[in-house]
C-alpha cells in the first residue's frame, strides 16, 4: 500500500529533489506540495523539468488537509520550520530537512542562529537524522531533523575516528568546499553565473559557519568532552556537490581501518582503498558518499576527503532514507540510482 | 526472468550511461562488459562512480562467452561496430549505438563516412531506432541501430510537420547546440575544459555534418521526395544536452497543432504549450525530450526548439527503450526517472 | 594632458569594464564614480579586483561636480539615464551606454521599451554609437548612445550585406547565443549559476526582443526600405560573449569579399578566410570582434558568424572607442590588449 | 629602444600568455616564436585570438637566430628546457618558464623530477625567479629560473611568517585549489570538460606534488632550519586561477601585521584588511595576487589565504615582469592592467 506523501516547500531545491526522488521510488505517493508564494501554481511552471508527472498544484500550507497525509518532508526555510512543524496532527510523521532542528540545546541553536527557537518542546523530542548513526531512535521516531549537508559530510568523514579515538581531537582541520545549490535557489548576488563561474569564493571563516554548531554537538557527545574543529569553507563553481578535506593528526592505516569497518556493510558510504582519491561528481545526483584516506611525507598526518551531493546524500535523498525506515519501507527503496556521470 | 545483458565498448561515455540506467531497471542483469584497452580492469577503475555496483571485470570482445547473453548493446566506436557485428551469434539480439547502421544506403554511407560499409548485408537488416516512429518494427527486430543524438533531436522537432505537410520543405534551417558529451570521451584539444569553457566554438559548418546524412535519409523517405536541411552546429560549454533550434515556414499554431497531436500519446515527448520554451537542462539525465514552438512577428515563420539529453534519450536511454520493445519489457521500463535538476 | 572622466553608475558591470579598460588608458582619468545605492563606499568594496586603483568612492550622482570633468560615461539602467541625462551640463560629453537613446523615432521607442520616451528632444542629437559606421558623427558628437550589445554584434555581421544587396533582405533569420553578463548584475533566478549551468535557455522569441528595434531602424536605413530580421536569442552557461549565427540566401563569395572589402582598413573587425569559423573565447576581454563566412551545400545559402565580447565590444570597449573620437585621441587609444584565452 | 624578444614553445598556453601580455608593452618586441610541431605555422592558427597581431611564424629552435634576440622567455615543457637553454649564446638573457632551473640542489631536483638533471652547471647559476624577494638578483642577472605557480602562491603567503617567526613552523596544512590551465594545453583525460566540470578532483596526495620541492628550499632557507609543510592540491572546474588556503598556529593580528609590513610597498601583493577574504576571479588575468587572514574561534588558529593567475602571476607575469627588471626597465611595465571581472 502506498505512502501518502505531503511536500512542504516544494518550489525550493529541496523540495524538488524531493519530487526527482520520489518520481521513482516504489511506495511513496505525493498527495500535496506546498509553496506559499507559488500557491495555485502547477509544480511544472515552478520546475518544468517535472512536466511529465502529474503532480497535485502548489497550495498554501494553511490549505493542506493533513487528513489524507502519512509524512511530511518539510522543506521550508529555517526558521519557517519551527513555526510550522508544531500544529502538524500527531498522526503525521515528520522529516525536517531545514536547520531548525538540528541542534538538541537551545542554548547552543540561539547562539548559532541568533535569536531563541520558537518550538523548544518539539526540538527535544528531534531525531538526529544522520542515518547511518541514529539507525534505530530514527526508526522509531515520528519527527526526525535531517542534517546539514556540510555536517553529514565532515561526520561521515570523522565519527568513526572520533569514536575510536585514532586521531588528535584537538587538531582537526576541515577544509570544506562546497557547490552553490547548497545555498538553495535565493537571489544572492555572489550566486551568480557571473560572479562565480571561474571563481572560488572563501566565506563564513574563523569558526562563524553555523554547521558548526552540529559537529560541536555531535563530535563531543561521541567524544565525551569538548570537540571543536576548524573549518574553512568555499564556495565553488559549480552546482551540486561537497569535498570535504580534513587534515588530521594520526596513523592512516589505523585510520583508514577505523573507517573500513564502520562502514563495512553500510551501502551509500563507500571507503576508497588507501591511497585513493575520491571526487566529486563521482557521486552527482546520488545517495552514495565516498571517502578516502590518503598518508603523507610528514609522519603522523592523515588527510582524509569525503564528498556527496548536498541535494541528495546531504539533504533529500538522506530524508527519503529516514521516511523509508520511518515507514517501514527498506532502507534504501528508490534511492540505488547510480551517479550521473559525467 | 531477468535478461541477460552484455555491453560492447564499456568504457565510452554511452557505455557508462548504459550502466547507470540498467543500475535501476527492473529485468536487466550485466553479464559482461568489454572494453579492450581497459580489459582486465574492473569497471570501477575506469568510471569510479559505479563504484557501489557489482558489476563484472572489463574483458575483451574475443574473451566474451555469447552462451549467456541475450541481448548486446554495442557501444564500439565508429567503423569498429561493422567489424564486431557481424560475427555476434544469431540468438543474441544486437541494440547498436554506433554510426554504422544507421543508414540504409551503402552509397550514403560512404559518401558521409568516407569509405565503404565492410558489412552491407548486416546494414540491410537494421532497423533504425528511432522509437517513437518505427516501433513496430523495433518489436519484431534481432538489430536494431541507433540514431545519432543530434538526428535524434532533429527528427523529433520536424517529422510530424514534414510528414503532415504544414511546413516549406525547401527552406529548413537548423541551428544546432550540442554538449560536449556528445564527442565521447576523447582526447581532443577542442575539449578540454580551459578551451570550451566560457566559450562556444561552431563546427562542420556547410553541409558537412555526418548526421545530415541521417536527415536526409529520413526526411525525404516521409516526404516522398528529396529533402534537404541547413544545419549548423555548435559546440556548447556544457557537459550534457542538446538544443535544436528549427527555422521554419509555416503557420504556429498550425505547426504546433502537428506536433501536439502526433505526440499525444508519447511519454517520452513533451510538447509544451504555444509560446513557452524548452530550455536544456530541463531533461538533463533524463529520457525526456521537450519541444517548444514560437510564432514570430513575421506572419508565416515559425520556430520549433527541440531538447534533449545527447547520452539519455539522444544514445543510451533510447537503446534501453528500443530493448525494452525487443525483449517483450514495458518501452518505459527504468526510464521514467525525472531529469536532474539543478 | 589628461581627459577627466566620470561614471555614473559604476557598479553594474558596464561601470566596472570601463574602470578596467581606463586603468590603461593613456589618457583617461577617472575623477569621479557614482552609484546611489552603494554611494559613500570606495569602488574595491564593490568590485574588489579594481583594490589595486586608486579611485575616487562612490557618490550620488546629485553631488557630482561636473565642473572638473570633461565626458561622462552614463552606465545607468535602462529609463534612469534618459532621467539624468539631460541635466548634464553643456561643456560635458556623453557617452551613454544604456538602451534610452539608440532608437531615433519616439514612436519605435515607445514600441520596444513600452513607455513614452521622456527626453525627446535629447533623443533627435544622439549619435548611434557603432563606431565603424558613424565614425565622423561621432567625431563631432558631443553625445553618443553606445548601441545594444546584440545589435552590435548583428550589425557588424550584416550591415556590408545589406548596403552592397548581396543577399535576400526578406529572409535573414538571426540564432543568438549570448553570456549572462548582457543581463547585467541583477538578481534575477535565471542568472544563478545552479539554473544555467549545463543549460541553454531560450529566450524572448517571437520577434519581442528589444535589440530588435535596433535592427530595424539601421537595416531600413541602410537598404532605403524596410528590412525585418528574424532573431531567437538563447542565454548561455557562460560570462561573456556573444555568437551571432546568421541565415542568408546569397552567394558565399561574395558575401565573404563584401565583408573583407568593407572591413579592410577596421583595426577591430576582423574577417576570417572562407570557410574559418569564429569561436566566442577568441575576443574574450577584449575590443575585437571576428566574422566568419561560409558556404553549404545547398547552392545560395550562406552562414555568416560573429563574435564579440559583449562587456568590451559590445559595451564599454566600444564606449572608449567613441570616447577617444570625440576627445580627439586616437581611435585605438586604450584598446589594444588582446583577448584573454584559455 | 625596443629590446628584442624570442619566446621559445610560444604553442603553450605560458607562450600565448606571453604574447598577450606583450600585445601592451610599452618596450618589448616580439622578433621569434617557436614550436616544433607547429614550425611554418602562423601564430593565428595555433592561437586564433592573436590574430590581430603581426606576429613572426612559428620556427623550429634551431632555426632561431639568436643574433637579433635581446632576451628569450623559455616556456618550453620540463626536460626539454634544460637540453635547450645551455646551448644559447651568452649575450642573449633568459627567463625559463619551465620546472628545470627552480631547485639549486641536484639532489632535490633528482628526487622530485625522477632522473638526474643535464645542465647541472647552468643550474647553479640561475637565480629563482619570485621577483619580490629575489629583486636585486634578478637585476643582474642573466638567467632567471621562473618559480612554481602553485609554489609561488604558498609563498607569497608565507614567506614574510616564516622569516618573521609569527608561526609554528612545524604545523602548516596548505590546501590548494588549482584551475586546469596550470596543466598546460595537454590531452589528459581529466582535463575535458565533460570530466572536470562540476567536479573537483584532489590529486597528487600525500606529500607528492614537485612544487613541494620548491617549499622546502625556500622555507628551510629562509628559517634556517628544515620546513616541511603538508599540501594536498585539488583540481577545480575552472580555467584559470588558484587559491592557496593556509592552516597555521599563530596570532592573526601578529600575522596579519607580518605580512601588511613585508608588501606595504609591494605593487601587486595586496594584503585585505583582516577578516576579508580574497575570490579567484578577483585577481583574473592580471598580475596581483591578493592575500587575505582571518582568525578563528579556536585561539592560536589562523588561515591565511592567497590568490593569483597561475598563469599571469604565477608564471608569464612574474616572466615579464623579471624581464624588465633583467632589460632596466620599469618592474611594473606591461603589468597593470586591472583584472578581469566577471
Amino acid at each position: 500500500m502506498p505512502h501518502k506523501i505531503a511536500i512542504l516547500g516544494a518550489s525550493g531545491y529541496t523540495g524538488a529533489e524531493l519530487v526527482r526522488l520520489i518520481s521513482v521510488h516504489p511506495t511513496f505517493r505525493i498527495v500535496a506540495l506546498t509553496g506559499d508564494r507559488k500557491a495555485g501554481q502547477p509544480m511544472s511552471s515552478v520546475y518544468p523539468h517535472l512536466r511529465h508527472m502529474e503532480l497535485p498544484d502548489l497550495i498554501k500550507i494553511d490549505d493542506l488537509d493533513y487528513g489524507q497525509v502519512d509524512l511530511v518532508f518539510c522543506a521550508l526555510p529555517h526558521a519557517t520550520s519551527q513555526a510550522v512543524i508544531p500544529s502538524i496532527p500527531d498522526h503525521v510523521k515528520i522529516v525536517d530537512l531545514s536547520a531548525d532542528f538540528r541542534l538538541r540545546d537551545p542554548a547552543a541553536y540561539e547562539k548559532w542562529y541568533g535569536k531563541p527557537h520558537s518550538a523548544v518542546e518539539m526540538q527535544k523530542h528531534a531525531v538526529y537524522g544522520l542515518t547511518e548513526f541514529y539507525r534505530e531512535e530514527i526508526k522509531a521516531a515520528r519527527f526526525v531533523a535531517g542534517t546539514g549537508c556540510n555536517a553529514a559530510t565532515g561526520q561521515f568523514a570523522l565519527r568513526p575516528l572520533i569514536e575510536s579515538g585514532v586521531i588528535d581531537l584537538d587538531d582537526i582541520v576541515m577544509d570544506l568546499k562546497a557547490a552553490v545549490s547548497g545555498a538553495g535557489r535565493s537571489l544572492k548576488e555572489h550566486l551568480l553565473l557571473a560572479e562565480i563561474d571561474d571563481n572560488v569564493k572563501p566565506y563564513s571563516l574563523g569558526g562563524t559557519h553555523r554547521h558548526l554548531g552540529e559537529f560541536d554537538q555531535e563530535f563531543s557527545r561521541i567524544a565525551g568532552r569538548d570537540v571543536k574543529v576548524q573549518l574553512s569553507p568555499h564556495l565553488l563553481p559549480a552546482t551540486r556537490g561537497i569535498v570535504m578535506t580534513c587534515y588530521l593528526k594520526g596513523d592512516p592505516e589505523t585510520v583508514h581501518a577505523a573507517l573500513t569497518k564502520a562502514y563495512a556493510n553500510e551501502v551509500f558510504l563507500k571507503v576508497l582503498p588507501i591511497g585513493e582519491t575520491p571526487q566529486m561528481k563521482d557521486v552527482r545526483a546520488s545517495n552514495f558518499c565516498h571517502i578516502g584516506v590518503a598518508g603523507d611525507r610528514l609522519p603522523g598526518r592523515v588527510t582524509v576527503i569525503a564528498v556527496l551531493d548536498n541535494l541528495t546524500k546531504g539533504s533529500s535523498g538522506q530524508a527519503i532514507q529516514n521516511a523509508n525506515l520511518m515507514l517501514g519501507e527498506a532502507e534504501t527503496a528508490g534511492l540505488m540510482a547510480a551517479p550521473v556521470y559525467p
